[in-house]
């Protein structure tokens, strides 16, 4: 089966808002066995919308549609769609429930403009939103499935992974597909695939294999086609495990795995605790580690020492250290370590001292110069990087290679 | 006149590439009172890509291709589009004198695959890409113009910028357009729409509003359009102007203003330093302050306090304080805020202590409850917040709470 996606909204036009939802539902489809034929986007107009579903129907079985659905007058999608289906809106109180639960729980009461959400085309079926006002809305029409969501990404996710995906899946009669993504860290695109040019070569014919590169990381995604789910499965599994005599030290993980997640789940096994002290990656470290729910079981917190005054007095990184070897030297970033570690009563710690940049560059250290430290029961081990002039992505690269230096050590065998 | 964006490309139909050519595109057309009707993402796919053809020129008399250029036999624009205008592909010499060069200054031969980049279809106009292979090329026909770019983004930005950008400026005829957005934080979208409804009614017919929400802010964009520029905007500002008595203490500032970057700009003027104490945001307001270059100026450092015994010893908070009144509550991130100013030594301090979720919420504390404190030089005031059950949207929204906390803090009159 075919799918469209439309997206509504003149921000998306102007340039103002990126349409990042497209590329994550064209994603999610993919691994369902659904292909996405066009992505249109459009304005809120009543015409255009109306145009687009009309031809968006030639092109695909499947239309799902973002935006558009805010309380606010600008936004037209629902009054359109009931237009086109022919469906008059009708109140429905069980939405009007989950909206009132919503605002209940932010201790605020529903206005009037709040209620018109409850308000929904006769034939839709109504896909709850449990994270904001505007429901998803389901509708069948000469065979046709449309689906309309709110355009925030977390909204549209939430629908998208509760309701749509699960459905459309049962629907899908496609050949089976499966997907494997290999998650590395350590080398750059063309250096990782220098070293597995043979074995991508030796590829059968029905395994794709594709590069994905995030600044700091390169995921390969292999995907198998074919007629047995179980026999693609296993095809796919065994090209991926012949990639850890290649480039297994670069491997920390496959699929969703996040370095964060798994330091978590690596810290927990050994019933370990953690501590950090930034200065470059100025919390990004932190952030990342606590954005897992239940961190707090593992992490006890950081000492974020921007100023070098605070590396002194809350990491104990003597002032002689400081003055001789500088602020980004191995010697400042392993006396962050340990002082973290004893100060925060960790038994992990980890540290970063580096110049992000755009200023503070030198000859000897230039800009994106970062030096990172893991401390753990058994000593300290420091890494200097070379990250490159731009600030967000030192601030990032900086952060995933300390997390994977401390992975490293956590699966280290004693 | 009207533009319509066409992307071609299977990778952008896959998720593997999120769009981000089409936004920039839009953005430096609205500049020039040029308005996109239509963003087309479409595979390599010859049919597909005349339908698309044909379709666009119903809707826009400028249609904006990029994508599918490459050297490659994946690549089918080029011959595609050939067929679309009914000329055949010549070889032009200049184009290969300009891959040429581009390839001695790499020290690299020109390979025969390459060489094909100089058949271009008799017809077009070329324009020449400086930083890759593949020439851009403008065709005119039954008065439409259609332009063809490569989709890697450096190298179409360069041909927009160099040749396609001046060339439309110079035959547009359009009306002049003016944006500016309004950016509030502190209200729903609902809450806010209630505030400003008959400012909205009275709105002049040539302005239009638009809502864009995100979470823990919303955004309020307004487009005048008109013949001459100056008045445009004046009527425009004068709009802006008249939320002031209506949301004005929601507003922190306008078009691509960060509250992260507003708050520097106040520390720096004030010559103020800055500090935090985070618990439930975990480093992701210290994340933010740093995010900006030159942070360093005014922010020393932060405690993140995830473990209570970091509160006591870090922080000073007392744990009698802790036991009485739980570590979210107004006495535990009042004493976190005043431990920060005092420990780490800044005029100011913001924190935040709450409840991120999933689990840890209780019957009068359920999750999403966070408080929040700004310390300042004259005292320290507290908030209480209710942020809902999503863990990363309680951390954002918590952070930009304290943020603009102490942007009015800073701000107010002494």
């Amino acid at each position: 089966m075919q799918v469209e996606i439309i997206t509504i909204g003149d921000e998306l036009l102007i340039g103002q808002v990126v349409d990042t939802n497209s590329a994550w539902i064209g994603e999610q489809l993919n691994l369902i066995g659904l292909r996405v034929v066009q992505i249109t986007s459009i304005s809120d107009q009543r015409e255009h919308i109306l145009k687009a579903l009309e031809q968006a129907a030639g092109r695909a079985e499947i239309i799902l549609i973002t935006g558009g659905l805010g309380p606010t007058s600008d936004d037209i999608t629902k009054p359109t769609l009931s237009e086109y289906f022919n469906s008059p809106l009708v109140f429905h109180p069980e939405v009007l429930e989950e909206v009132e639960r919503m605002f209940a729980s932010r201790g605020l009461p529903v206005t009037k403009v709040n209620r018109k959400q409850a308000e929904v085309p006769e034939n839709a079926t109504v896909m709850p939103n449990h994270n904001g006002t505007a429901p998803g809305m389901w509708f069948e029409k000469d065979g046709r499935i449309y689906v309309s969501m709110p355009g925030v990404p977390f909204e549209m996710k939430g629908i998208m992974t509760n309701y749509v995906l699960p459905e459309l899946a049962k629907r899908s009669t496609s050949q089976a597909i499966y997907h494997k993504t290999v998650l590395t860290q350590g080398l750059g695109e063309s250096m990782v695939a220098a070293r597995i040019e043979d074995w991508e070569k030796a590829l059968p014919g029905n395994i794709k294999l594709a590069y994905l590169p995030q600044p700091g990381m390169v995921r390969l995604r292999l995907t198998g086609t074919g007629t047995d789910p179980d026999t693609v499965k296993k095809q796919v599994d065994e090209e991926a495990e012949k990639l850890i005599p290649l480039i297994g030290e670069l491997i920390y993980g496959y699929n969703e795995d996040k370095l964060e997640s798994i330091i978590g789940r690596l810290l927990k096994e050994k019933n370990a605790t953690l501590s950090t002290a930034e200065s470059c990656t100025g919390g990004y470290v932190a952030h990342l580690i606590t954005s897992i729910a239940g961190s707090s079981d593992y992490y006890y917190g950081s000492i974020i020492a921007y100023h070098n005054n605070i590396k002194q007095s809350h990491l104990g990184v003597k002032e002689t250290v400081l003055q001789d070897f500088g602020a980004v030297s191995r010697e400042v970033v392993m006396a962050m370590a340990e002082g973290a570690r004893k100060k925060l009563g960790t038994d992990y710690a980890i540290s970063t001292s580096g110049i992000a940049g755009p200023d503070g560059g030198t000859p000897e250290k230039p800009v994106g110069t970062v030096w990172i430290a893991v401390a753990s029961p058994s000593g300290i081990e420091a890494k200097l990087l070379h990250l490159g002039p731009n600030r967000m992505r030192t601030i990032q690269m900086a952060a995933f290679n300390v997390l994977n230096m401390l992975r490293k050590e956590l699966i280290k065998k004693v």
